[in-house]
Parts: C-alpha cells; structure tokens; sequence
C-alpha cells in the first residue's frame, strides 16, 4: 500500500527527528514511523537541551541545517551560556524548554519539510534481502520498502520500567514499548546488551516554597543555538537550586532493600555521570548533600521536573524523601521517577557512516548505539540521515573529524571503542576541544553542509562574511593604538598593569580582564568602528585575538597528527595475515574494522607497536 | 502515601475533566488519577465539539459554570450555528477545534483550579468497606482513600483495538487498556456489557486536492460556546465536503470479509446515528454517496481528520478506498482509522444522580455508561463531580429536569432506559426541545448553578440583567408601532404582506420574515433603543417576540405534567408488594428504583395502567 521510499526512519525522537530532516532535505523520500505520533519529538528526560559539550553538539547540528536548535531556541524559557567565567573551549549554551512546545514545534517542522511522510505503526522487523535491508514489517502487517533503514528506537526495544519492586513493559512511561526487532538483529548475528536510564519524579510547582530555594534565572542578554534568525520567546521563566540532606539520604536508604538497582533486578549499566540519587549516595557516601535543580517545564504548566532526584525507588520513598528537601516539605508529587531498561547494539558493530557492518543499508543512531541524551542522538541521527542518503546515492559518507567536531568524536568514540555503559560526550573526550566551541560551529562545519545542500548559498555567505568581519576587527586591532593616557584609569579600574606608552589595541585586548567594550571606552573610533558589526561577530573576534596563539598551537599539532589520522585502511583487511600484530589487535582490528590509522590507533588493544606495524604495512 | 480526599476522579477525558473541576469549584479536594498526564483531555476522535443538540449540552455546562465550551472556545478553527434557517430550538453551536491546543487548554484549565491533585497511574481496583467506596488502588500499588469516587474510564477498560483482521490491547491508539476494574465491579454484582465505537483514519493534508471539493468556512460573524467573555482565536480555518461514490463502496466491500464487524469478532455494539462508512454501505446499499467532512486537527499541522470515514478495515483497504475519493486521489495516510471495543456497565445500575445502587458515594460518567461523545460525557462528568461533592456532604443530590435541560434527559434516559448501544443525544430525545434551546441555557440553569456555589454572584447578576434587558425589549416592541407608509416598502422587499394601517413592532416582528434588523431600518427610534443593548440580548429579545406563544404553550404542558413528573417516589420501596402491577412492571420498577413517577412512567415496560396503580398507591 505504500510507494518505495529512499530512507525509512524507525521512532520519532531526537535521533528519528533529525535523521528524517537531513535525509529529507538532501532530496530522498523519507518515510518516518513512529509508535505515536501525538508523542513525536517527546523530551522524554528533563525539559533542557544543551549544556557542556552538549551545547557545542547542538551548535554543530544546527550548523549544519539541523533543526534541534531551532526547536530549543523557539520554546526556550531560559537560555544560560554556562562556564561563561572559563576560557571559550568551555563555553556551553543550555536552555531550559517547553516540554509540550518542544514536540509541538519538531512535529511542525518535520510537517515543513518536504519528501517526509509519516505512520503510526509499530516496525516489528526488517525487511532484508541479500545481506542488505530493503524495507521494515510492521505490527499491522504492512510492509514498506526502502533502499535504506535508520533505526532509532531509543528505549522502546523491549523495554521494561521499574519503580521499587515493580517492573512492567513500557518504553516510556504510559506507552508501549517495542518488540521484535532485537530478536530479528540477534538472529542475524548482531550481539545485542541491555542498558538502563532513569528519570526523576515531576511534581506540583504549587506545593513548593520557593523561598527556600536559590533563585536561578537565565543569562540577562538573550543568546541561543541556533545561527539562524530564530526568534527566542521573550517571556522567561526561573528555576530554583535546593540540596538534599542527610536526612533524605537516610530516607532513600530505606528504600534500598527493595531498589531494582540493588537488588539485582536490574541487569543494564546506566549512565555513570548522570547517576540515580540512590547511586549518588551510596557511591559518594562522603557527601552530605546533592543539588537538586528545579525546573519548570513549560510557560503554562505548573508541573516541576525534580533535576538531579533521578530514582527507581519506590514511589512513597521518593515522596517522603523528596519531603525532606527544602522548599519540598509540602510537595505533591505527579509522576514518580523509575528506571527503564531497554536492549542496545555496542556500537563497535558499525562503520563511521553508522551504517552497521553486518546488513548493508542498515543504520543505527540514538539510544539503540548505547548513548544518552538528547543532543548525542540527535546528532547520530542527523549523520544517519545524510549518510543513508549519501550510501543508496552511491556518495562517499559523510564522516566529520575529532578535530573539526564534538559529533565526530562521539561517533568515533562509538565506533572504534565500543561503550559498556551509556555514553555522554563531555569536553574531556574531545583532545581538540580548543578548536571544536560553540563559537565556530558554523566555521568548521558550515561549509560541509553547504557540499552537501544542506544549507543554502545565503547562509553559507553569511558564516563567510562573520568570518571575514572578524578577521577584519582583528586587522583594525592590530593596526590601531590606544592613548595610554586614556587607558591607564580604565586599566587600573581593571586591575590589570598600566601603560608606560601606547599600544596596540590588539596587545592590549589578549589581556584576560580586558574586554572589547573596554577598548570601546578607551577608543572612541574603534568604538565608531564596531557599530557597524554584530555582536556574534565582535564576540568571535575577540575570542580570536585572546586565543589565537593557543588554537594555533593546537592546529599545528592536528596538522602533525594528520599524517596517521587520514591515512586510510581498507576497511576490509584481513589483520590475520600480519603476523606481527598481537593477538589482541589483530582480533579486534578484525572487528571494528577500522577506516582510517587513526581510527586504529584508537582502538582499545592496540598498541603503539601494532600501530607501527600497521604503518609499515600501509606505506608498502 | 496520599492524604485522604473528598473526591477521586478516575481518568483523564472529558467526564473525568468536568468532574474534576465541579467538584473541586464546589469546595472538595480532588485528585484526578490518569494514565497519562500527557493526554489528558485528549479529543479521541473529532477534532470538534458541539453540534446538534450536542451544541446545546455544552452551552448547559457552560451556564453552569463547567469548562467544556471556555476550552472550546479557546481552541476554535471554526465556529457555525448549524440549522439557522430552523426554528431557535433547533439552532446548536459547533466548533472545529485544535486539537493538541484543546487538551492543552484544558491541562492548564484544571492546573489554575484550586484543590485538584493529579496523579499518573492505572486503578486498578476500587477500595471497598461496607457497601460504601473508600477509595482506590492503582497498578503501583498504591492506595489513596477518599469519600467518593467517580469512574469516567472511556474506552479503555479492557479496551480491544480492531483493524481488519489484527487485534491489539489499548484504550486508544498506541495507549495501554485498563484492566482489573471491570472484573472487581462484577464481582460486586454489577452487570457489565461490551460497546464498540471507531475512528477514521487521519491523512496528510498536503497530498489532498483541495480544488475538488467544496470549502466550509465558519460564520462571518463569530459566534461561540461560552457566556463567559472568552475569546476566541482570531484566525480561522477552513473545512471541506467531498463526497464516496458506488467503485468507493465497491473497493470498501472487499475488505468485508476482513472486517471485525462483519465476521463476528466484534461482539459489542457501536453508535447507530455514528456509522463506520462499513456499516453505511452495509445498511443503505441504496445510496450511491455519503457524505465526507475533510476537517484539519489544528492551525499549524497538516494532519486532517475524515470525518465520515470511520472504519475498521484492514489499512490497505481504507487507503484504496480514500484514494477513489474526489480530492484523495492521492492521499497519504498517517495513521489507520479503526474500531474499539470497551466494557461499559448498563446504566439503569445508577440512580438519577449518577451514582450506582450497589456501592454507595461511587459514581460513573461518560462512556463506562455507555455513552457516546465528548459532550455527553462531560455533562455527566459534571454532574458526578457536583452529586459526588452533594452527598459527601449531605446535601441533596442535583437532578436536573428533562424540562430544563438536555443534561437532564440525558441522564433520566440512562437511567430510566437504560442502553444497549452507545447512546447520543439528538433534540429529537427532548420532548420539551422548545424550552431548552441554546439561547437560553443561561436562564435555565445558571440560576441552578449559582445555588450550588458554581458561579458567581457577578455571573448571575449578568444573567439577570440580560433577561430583564431583552424583557425590556418585548415591552419596548409592545408599546411602540411602526409608521406604515416607512415600513411597506421594506415589507415588499421581504415580500411580506403591507400594512393598511400602523401596528406594533411587536406584531410585525411575529412575522417569520421580518427580523430586527429589518424594524431598525423601519423605526429609528427603535434603534437608537436598541443600541444600548449587547447582540445576545435583542436576539434573545426577537426569539421571545417570535416564539413565545409556543414556548407558553409548552409550558403549560410541563406545568400539566409536573405534577406527576414530580410526584416523588420511595425509591427503595418494595414493588412486589403491588400485585395490581404487571410482573414485568415490578420487575424493572425494582431495577430502576424511579424517584419520580415521572420517571417510573418512561421505564419501558411499564403501561400507563402501571402508572395509574402506582399514581393512586402513591396518593393514599
């Protein structure tokens, strides 16, 4: 009953979403499925998107005609640039949401875009030809063909939520959850595990007392994610900070003896650095109190989502826990928090296009790969989305570097190394993270996705011209003084050392306390000069001229490294035949099948010498 | 875990909303339990509400100060006065509305309403002590005690999706059923029974031919459900009319032998006036069209609704069929239309008050009594929300009339008749419709309301005032005349008879063909009058002048009638012991336990010799 498609995408979430768009938007017939689709782009966490490295994530997507900051920034009720006191490798954007808006404005979008089609169905298995898929079965028993599959099933495989000793089959709260398709994949060969996340309590914003808590409003001078004109709400909400105690902490311990994370019945590993309280207090017993941030989660709602109170509890514990917080003495609670286990794929089963080794045509992206959080699916998504269009098109798949991207590291992390426990990006995990800000998104990406039609000649003369607007502060800078007499008063105020004689606007602004709205007052034609720029652009000078030397730095050691990193390996190599590899690697290179000697070296097993084997090897 | 609560409204829907709210405004704390928080207020099928005679519920519950037409009005794409050219009673309101606005309405609606709590979980049983209900437990096991329950479970007590021949648990597409309710109830003794209702598929908006079918805007001139001053959004939206043709039929027949309701694997009952387009065919093999109402599902998405087209053939047949539609040639669907079936508990089990004879301060609403449409359910929500509140109380229950409003032959009708398909309201089931028509809800029932403590004083003064202002129009009409020789050629044009001399406004305002507007052009200082007063009140002034001499004449068969209707019976008294009534007279006296020998005297079965043993007996 249904026309072939290009590219069908399996869920509706974050990974599903930008999939559909960016395979839509390169021209293919996308048809997406969802197992509801009043629920299509549901946050099904807290009401945020972004943060640290995150942030820089969601800058990236958006960089590339990704539409997940368009989204946050057209539903924010806050926006926080956070470690805005640390240098700007640092800097990460972060909004809080509109939990209903946020889905309401993604659906809107997908509605926009042309060549997606939708159904609400449940994909129950895959369609498989030769070794290579050619369409998904779905719980109605309709087929649907395609040349390529993206599957992003996030928790729904199978899953099962726990709350105390309870345990029922559900992908998110209130809705079914998947079956079928890990049977199928198993049967095929994948190896499949089973992960575990939980989500925290929602409770009634009414019963709280807010003066107890801290106030915490966003930044005042606006900011958001997307490089696009997106307009942000001007209206805007606060969140509060409250902390637990040792009187909650004594609390959940009572609870523990029927907690499914300590009682065996749950198998799956969660996410380490976004702990259930239960974990954050048996593992860090030492510390007497945990933050608990209190979000709101739309404009109109009076319901609360309990930030950093994650529990699978039971759910009177939860109450007479949460009881015990400051400003939560009469809270009524919603929803109680619970835990979901759900089956994944170790990612080490697929290529860096996130096309799996086994069955052609076949992508993964999302929860399914053994990540967490939004802005990690939604980008595994977007890549999926352009290579299932650039795979069935015969094109060269789109595989971004660690050093031009924080979403190149997540999937190379994936791939090459595998992950036992849902992975988080974090800032440590990217080694260029100097060069990969939220700043310059659009600089080191941008002019990929405008290769590829992603985005349109306007945009992409648009990152051209901040580009050279910057450069061209930074020439004024260079090539103009500042009147130490005028100066000095400001530098003292500044607490920086005065001028003994005139300097370069430049030499003055690498200085850490000097900003250019000091220049601005020392210099009233560089100010006369600035006023014909926008803000991003003087910002992003700015940053240029205070580090610079560093990013050059780091560049130089990208382009020494380069070398290895590009080179590249057939990815179908048979390492049994070097001899001199070590067991270890030569079973290893075997399976994760690297694409590059980068990517090798990366592996976990293989050693420095295996790598200079392989080199040798290459270079015959 | 709970403190105890005065009310505790089971489900999310339009009864358990109106329930909710009642009784919350009537002073009780109240904690609506959902599956869903997310849905709550979902319109399961139309994205609409009102409509014949259902238009005039909702301006009932609206004069009594319930939420249903506020939430409508809110949320309007559309607003007609279908049936203008018939006489005002048959005049009835309807709106096309949006439908994820709707339900967001009404979320933030029951959030701004003091004393409700809400909480997300299955019941899974009721908590029972000496025939009285004290609460309920959930699939959490969680136990929460109150004085009353109200059940307002939908469609979802073991609720059995159909689509051909596939058959899926679920209360509604891609939502988990109910369980255990049904088997405790009849346990105690209830009678239960199985209904069955359906949904049309919805389609892509995009792939229609829009140029092909007729368009239906709203009226020009506003229009809306509330007497409150709500207001309406100021962009509309429009609908359009196709039509099915006999190869429509003839492809819909092939997929007769998979239908669940031809093959017998549908056993309950669906809504006889709401066909599947199956049935339809099925039924009038004479018509070779029925009618399609392309309806959008809001202002932003393409989704659309087909109204008209409700069916439960397998998916593949439904699209062929649509595709032989004018306009659908090449539609695409999203989501399969298709026919649940529920259990619903025979509503004679319920006294006039809409709580049940065998467990006391438990109370049923919507479709668990076998009712069919939002309107429907929310009066009865309403309802149980204010006798929930009443006889926690003490206080006597409120029995509307079948004189005064369709709410009350509503609810006399189940109670009295009882149902054995889903029931819908039509003025055809109102044998005093003159008396209750859209108009006056206000001056029927807010009086009734604002007794009970449901709106306030403001509210009834505005009321009042609108009764005594049109009141002062009729007088107005009475006392002053218009000059002939200005009115005559204005009567030409309306070719209505001249005049010979003058008369009063009033007289010639009697005439079907003249309308205030046209005496204004007649009579100018009868303008100037006029102008003081608001367009509700002089179209409440003209249906007086035009209709009053039948709305008398139907008064005085109420007031004939009252004294029976309202000859109030014991309605625990022991019929067996009147061997002058026929047997199945005791029979079904005893089951329905009448108040009023009004009541007693609609129970089928029961002769108007019946009715005469028991009027005497009742005397004596």
């Amino acid at each position: 009953m249904f026309e072939k498609y290009d590219v069908i995408v399996v869920g509706g979430g974050h990974a599903g979403c930008e999939a559909a768009a960016a395979a839509a938007n390169m021209g293919s017939k996308v048809m997406l499925i969802t197992m509801n689709m009043g629920v299509i782009a549901q946050m099904s966490c807290n009401p945020a998107m972004g943060g640290v490295a995150k942030g820089q994530i969601v800058r990236e997507i958006d960089a590339m005609g990704g539409y997940s900051g368009i989204v946050a920034d057209k539903t924010t009720l806050q926006f926080r640039m956070l470690n805005r006191s640390k240098g700007p490798a640092m800097w990460s954007p972060r909004t809080q949401n509109d939990r209903m808006r946020f889905a309401e404005e993604w659906r809107i979008a997908l509605e926009k875009t042309p060549n997606i089609d939708f159904w609400q169905d449940m994909v129950s298995s895959l369609l498989i030809k030769d070794g290579k898929v050619s369409g998904v079965k779905t719980s109605l028993g309709v087929e649907i063909e395609s040349n390529a599959v993206v599957l992003t099933n996030g928790t729904f495989l199978n899953g099962v939520i726990h709350i105390g000793e309870k345990r029922m089959g559900g992908g998110r709260t209130a809705e079914k959850s998947s079956t079928g398709i890990t049977e199928q994949l198993v049967e095929l060969g994948f190896e499949s595990g089973r992960m575990k996340t939980g989500t925290p309590p929602r409770v009634d914003g009414r019963s709280l007392d807010y003066s107890k808590m801290e106030e915490q409003w966003g930044d005042d001078d606006g900011g958001k994610f997307s490089y696009t004109d997106t307009v942000v709400p001007s209206e805007k909400r606060c969140c509060w900070i409250t902390y637990t105690n040792p009187a909650v902490h004594e609390m959940l311990k009572e609870g523990f003896e029927k907690s499914p994370m300590f009682t065996g019945r749950i198998k799956g590993l969660g996410p380490r650095y976004c702990p259930s309280i239960e974990d954050k207090i048996n593992r860090f017993a030492e510390r007497d109190r945990h933050q608990i941030f209190v979000e709101p989660e739309g404009f109109e709602t009076v319901e609360i989502y309990v930030n950093g109170f994650s529990t699978s509890l039971p759910e009177d514990i939860q109450l007479k826990a949460l009881r015990l917080i400051p400003g939560f003495e009469n809270v009524k609670m919603f929803r109680p928090g619970y835990a979901i286990e759900y089956d994944y794929f170790p990612p080490t089963q697929l290529y860096l296009s996130l096309e799996t080794k086994l069955i052609e045509n076949l992508f993964f992206a999302g929860q399914i790969n053994g990540t967490t959080g939004y802005e990690e699916a939604a980008a595994q998504g977007f890549i999926t989305g352009i290579n299932a269009h650039q795979k069935i098109n015969k094109k060269e798949a789109v595989i971004l570097k660690r050093s031009e991207s924080y979403i190149g590291v997540l999937i190379d992390d994936l791939v090459t190394k595998g992950t036992e426990e849902p992975y988080r990006m974090f800032t440590s995990r990217a080694e260029h993270r100097l060069l990969l800000r939220q700043d310059n998104a659009d600089e080191r990406l941008s002019p990929i996705a405008f290769k590829l039609g992603l985005i349109n000649e306007e945009r992409i003369e648009k990152v051209k011209l901040k580009i050279k607007n910057a450069l061209s502060i930074v020439k004024y800078t260079k090539e103009h003084s500042v009147n130490k007499d005028i100066a000095n008063p400001i530098l003292e105020k500044l607490e920086t050392a005065t001028l003994n004689q005139n300097v370069k606007l430049f030499a003055l602004l690498g200085r850490p306390q000097v900003k250019t709205s000091d220049l601005r007052n020392m210099n009233l034609e560089f100010d006369e000069f600035l006023k014909s720029f926008d803000k991003e652009t003087v910002e992003q000078a700015e940053i240029k001229i205070k580090y610079d030397s560093y990013f050059e730095k780091e560049l130089e050691i990208v382009a020494k490294m380069k070398k290895m990193e590009d080179k590249e390996i057939n990815v179908d190599f048979n390492y049994h035949q070097l001899n001199s590899l070590s067991k270890e690697a030569r079973e290893k290179l075997m399976k994760i099948k690297p694409k590059t000697l980068g990517q090798a070296s990366r592996i976990s097993g293989v050693t420095p010498s295996d790598v200079s084997v392989l080199m040798v090897h290459i270079s015959r």
